[in-house]
């Protein structure tokens, strides 16, 4: 397929549990317009496909038609490149392999690529955000679980089957916490995950019964790690706690990491981000301390600058533009 | 640099603590001549670059002249392929950051390229070995150290700055064994090189007293993992649980490399091959317990293929074929 110069604008979907993104974007990563829809609602993926279509062409007919379109970049959980295909995703309804991009692609008469989250926000950093020019860096994203996407010598680590870069569930902590979907212990996933926060919040409270917290006033179903870090802006001892310890696990992970792919940075998105440096610096304090002489004092590490609401758009949009002409 | 169709030979030189092998090599792998010479004769470097072209002199000029080589590839502790350097290389006498690359170029009047041991062996494996028409493969090197070569998506994986690939000094057991040289604990190397197999034959010994060993029979200080072998074919207990014991180590550490990088394969190369079974069964087990369901029975874990006296030289050599026209 030939690309043409009024090919000027990409599509970005991100397919969550249960909600879905959607947007137009341009090569400089100005959102033209977006809008959402419920993953949740849909029983069978065709009539997703067909309401990602009824939402989505409003939007192509106001930008000028189809033929300013180069195509659609999806980034969906168990999301495989090579394939287009969604694998066995435990959080969504459509069970077993799904051709997406095929669907996808014949509804809209457009070419389209797939991958899973984590890698999209990747190339969503290197198209549009604080990996731009840069040829080797890793995003770690620190939401709900840890997702990872990796970037070697300009290109997305996808591995020989597409599923490469899952380093969520490497073991950090032999014999460590039983991770709650995956029967393993002590992976990343299960300590630097807001989930894991919250399990770390209530250990801490539970081997402390004389320590004094804020984090005391709310039942353990309360506790998120939204909590835990406004208590820890109030000086709370236990919370702050929570981040450093936290951040002593991801900071020896990512020291592994470094000593793998020996990244120019790492850049870490998502919802634990927003406890700043509580979890930032022993997070850099234990990737340094853990990595041969080599690499010391190399390795930018750094919060993501897209905005969390626009990331997971721009990081599908993004493939559009990876896509051979 | 253009190449011609005449320039089908390549030298390879692996340059060791002690000694250096070379040789010339075509390109389906066949050593048409070598040799080798002291690496600790020299304490200039400029003159371990002549005695290199004394060596090779007589050898391309046999093989019709300098015009039927394509180039010369290096393999050397510290070496960055980005810079051609061998940078503080705690095992050679030649300090601090030297233009290897540059030295060997202008004496040999052909263009050369260099990296570290393991990442040479893993373009070896994929010009002339097990890895052959792979795109994603790892290389370790399970010698007195423990090295790696990584091969993603086709390309060796450098990093940002030449220096990826150190899986031999990632912490698998966090506290455990302390490092002889990097002063770090629990790394891979601690336990899965032949100086970690020795350390453990010792440990056991100790800790298990009352139970019979034809290690007993040794001084701690003959004791390596050859004899360890050794004994484990006459059935000792001891023996086999030493290299149960480091295959248990690896197989964890391979299966967080695999979750990185999701290859086709994993090599395995070097001394405590030698092993074989006692070593590769309980490797390959403790991978497969510890990835994801979606990468397991996916990963080959094999044993090079290349001799041991000859990967060296092809592995060096095969940078050659890498070289961009």
């Amino acid at each position: 397929m030939k690309f043409s110069a009024s090919q000027q604008l990409a599509i970005g979907i991100d397919i969550g549990g249960t909600g879905t993104k959607l947007g137009l974007v341009d090569a400089r990563g100005n959102i033209i317009s977006k809008g959402d829809l419920s993953t949740t609602d849909y029983e069978d993926v065709k009539d997703f496909v067909d309401a990602l279509y009824r939402t989505l062409s409003p939007m192509i007919e106001a930008a000028g038609g189809s033929e300013k379109i180069r195509g659609i970049g999806i980034g969906a959980p168990n999301g495989n490149y090579y394939k287009g295909t969604i694998e066995y995703a435990p959080n969504l309804k459509w069970k077993g392999i799904i051709q997406f991009t095929d669907l996808v692609s014949s509804r809209f008469n457009l070419p389209s690529a797939l991958t899973n989250d984590a890698n999209a926000a990747a190339v969503g950093e290197m198209t549009y955000g604080a990996a731009k020019g840069m040829k080797d860096f890793i995003v770690i994203t620190l939401g709900t679980g840890v997702g990872s996407g990796i970037v070697s010598n300009g290109n997305l680590v996808y591995g020989h089957d597409g599923f490469a870069g899952e380093l969520g569930h490497t073991v950090i902590v032999p014999e460590g916490r039983l991770h709650w979907g995956t029967g393993m212990k002590g992976t990343l996933e299960t300590y630097a995950s807001a989930t894991g926060v919250r399990l770390t919040a209530i250990e801490m409270i539970e081997k402390n019964p004389g320590t004094e917290s804020l984090l005391r006033n709310y039942q353990y179903d309360e506790l998120d790690s939204r909590i835990v870090f406004e208590c820890a802006e109030k000086g709370d001892h236990i919370a702050k706690e929570v981040f450093r310890f936290t951040g002593e696990i991801l900071g020896k992970a990512l020291a592994n990491f470094v000593m793998f792919s020996s990244p120019e940075a790492i850049i870490l998105f998502g919802g634990l981000t927003k406890a700043g440096d509580y979890i930032l610096a022993p997070t850099r304090q234990h990737m340094e301390a853990n990595v041969l002489p080599i690499f010391r004092d190399k390795v930018q590490l750094i919060f993501s600058n897209l905005s969390e609401a626009d990331a997971a758009i721009l990081g599908a949009s993004a493939l559009v533009w990876e896509m051979k002409a």
